[in-house]
């Protein structure tokens, strides 16, 4: 694809398995994207070497073209394990906040400022951290500003993030290690024994073992998950689910326990609290029916918002102009 | 070790990971034992094969001396995986409810009977079972016969059991996940990482981290497991705790959630009902200092009760008499 308005800016998401590259336009528009798996765990050699060759391989094309656009960078690639550790902005935090804690790096024909990621550190209470998810929430502003007085997001997956947001910052945030849980189970566990591989229920078996999981969660008391795992090898023993619908009722079981502790810690079945769903949408559209089976009203589903998001932070890091003022002035123009 | 008495049984207790033999005289005595890291997924050669070359090594002499001893055994060996399928009996069971669902098998010299595990089907709820623990609560009860009227039994590891036992009956159980999950959670999962191989903390550093864990855990709601489990490595990330504690950490953390919930579910905090713990001996120590934590009353702590179970069960299945009697007529003998 070749634009035919020139862009402004080049943004790298880039997380643990996957590298992703836009071409961007005034006003947040994409104008071009590339992609590998390349993320900072599978990179082609090690050090920042590897960083710079993806990059180059990916990148060195629009360089050429478009010398000295800048680039912005967020993910994991930021973290002590990536390109260059961007440490942790604290909370509450917001995008001039990110901005300011950013850090550079450099590659054949281009610097690269890598966004930090953002610490919530109670005094009392267990810290946590988001890395990558601060830049969605961004591009979800950007599309959605009404969200930013107020607004609760939730991006699942290996790590489901809810993150909250009161008057335009980044107040707090709780990681949940749902996707990382049921792999690992299903793969290294007793439960993932009776699960036959390759093997899927048919729809109705799986949306009912699903659902069974899903009330378990939610007539569970604390601290009792450790105990209701054990069904997803109790109810194929004893028949009760076939062997191919036991995934999806830990699924349920898994999905619904995150559910039912981030709606009662982040206030978000609040009528009126604008709940926003970020990402993949098969999966996006699952949570969003384990949110309203479980009382939170309809959530707004956005997909990839990264782009946008890594837009407002180039802005922010006075990288780029804001686009409104710039289209006026063209529009203007006799 | 040449017994002076005239051994009646040899029992087994034949696990996942494990085979223990024991030779036992009148009364339920322990004359002579033996061992092997032989369980039923680690035999010599597979199907019934790897049972008979096992049990004839172990037990061939015992029986060349003593010809015609009965043999019983419990624990996975009777399970689908195992020897030969004792089907589960039904909830709620007691020894003589055991012996008739126990099934049979021939070794050369030895008819072997083999003890079924328990199930427990609510109509309502996910099903449980045990197989092996229901002999360790008979043995339990031998050494304890006070226990029999009502009583709560913990026998702790990779899958705990929670037993509860009234009017000599087991009336239900709950498993919990909870050595399983710490130890495919430290081997497969993000939070093993930070985690330094091999490397033990200082005792004051890992009872600290221990309590912390263990407070989560208290002040923890439904479905909280899943973001909690994520400080192992936040608090490692924030150099709250020291890499080599987090694992003390997560421990805390999962043996907290279980004592949480076990309590809440059997009633085993209640003044007066007597709590046992089985199994091995730090082990039981640690829960039982949780367990104190958590408000429950001091349990008992029991060692290995598999062979006096083992002996119970055979008097239930008339392959023993019972030891009274018999001592009684020797004493009053002139």
């Amino acid at each position: 694809m070749s634009p035919t308005v020139d862009p402004v800016l080049i943004a790298l998401d880039w997380g643990t398995s996957s590298f992703r590259a836009f071409l961007m336009g005034q006003g947040a528009t994409v104008l071009d994207q590339r992609g590998s798996a390349e993320g900072i765990t599978n990179l082609p050699r090690p050090g920042a070497e590897g960083f710079v060759d993806v990059f180059a391989a990916q990148c060195g094309a629009w360089l050429a073209r478009w010398p000295g656009l800048p680039v912005v960078a967020g993910g994991m690639v930021g973290s002590a394990q990536g390109w260059r550790e961007a440490p942790y902005a604290e909370c509450p935090a917001d995008l001039s906040g990110l901005a300011r804690a950013a850090v550079e790096v450099e590659a054949p024909g281009a610097r690269i400022l890598i966004a930090p990621g953002v610490l919530s550190a109670p005094a009392y209470g267990a810290p946590d951290v988001i890395r990558g998810e601060e830049i969605q929430v961004a591009g979800a502003l950007q599309a959605h500003p009404a969200l930013a007085a107020r607004a609760r997001f939730l991006m699942p997956g290996t790590h489901s993030k809810w993150v909250s947001l009161e008057a335009g910052r980044i107040t707090g945030f709780a990681t949940y290690m749902t996707g990382e849980l049921f792999a690992v189970l299903c793969r290294h566990s007793l439960l993932g024994r009776l699960m036959p591989e390759g093997e899927q229920a048919a729809p109705e078996a799986a949306a009912e073992a699903f659902a069974l999981g899903l009330r378990m969660a939610r007539e569970s008391g604390p601290g009792d998950l450790a105990h209701q795992l054990f069904a997803t090898r109790t109810l194929g023993l004893t028949k009760r689910l076939p062997p191919a619908a036991l995934a999806d009722f830990l699924s349920g079981l898994l999905i619904g326990h995150e559910v039912v502790s981030g709606l009662a810690h982040t206030g978000a079945a609040e009528a009126g609290l604008p709940l926003a769903l970020i990402g993949e949408g098969t999966l996006c559209r699952r949570y969003a029916a384990v949110l309203e089976s479980l009382g939170a009203p309809p959530a707004l589903l956005l997909g990839n918002t990264a782009p946008a998001g890594l837009f407002q932070f180039a802005i922010a890091a006075g990288l780029v102009r804001p686009a409104p003022a710039a289209n006026t002035a063209e529009e203007a123009a006799p």
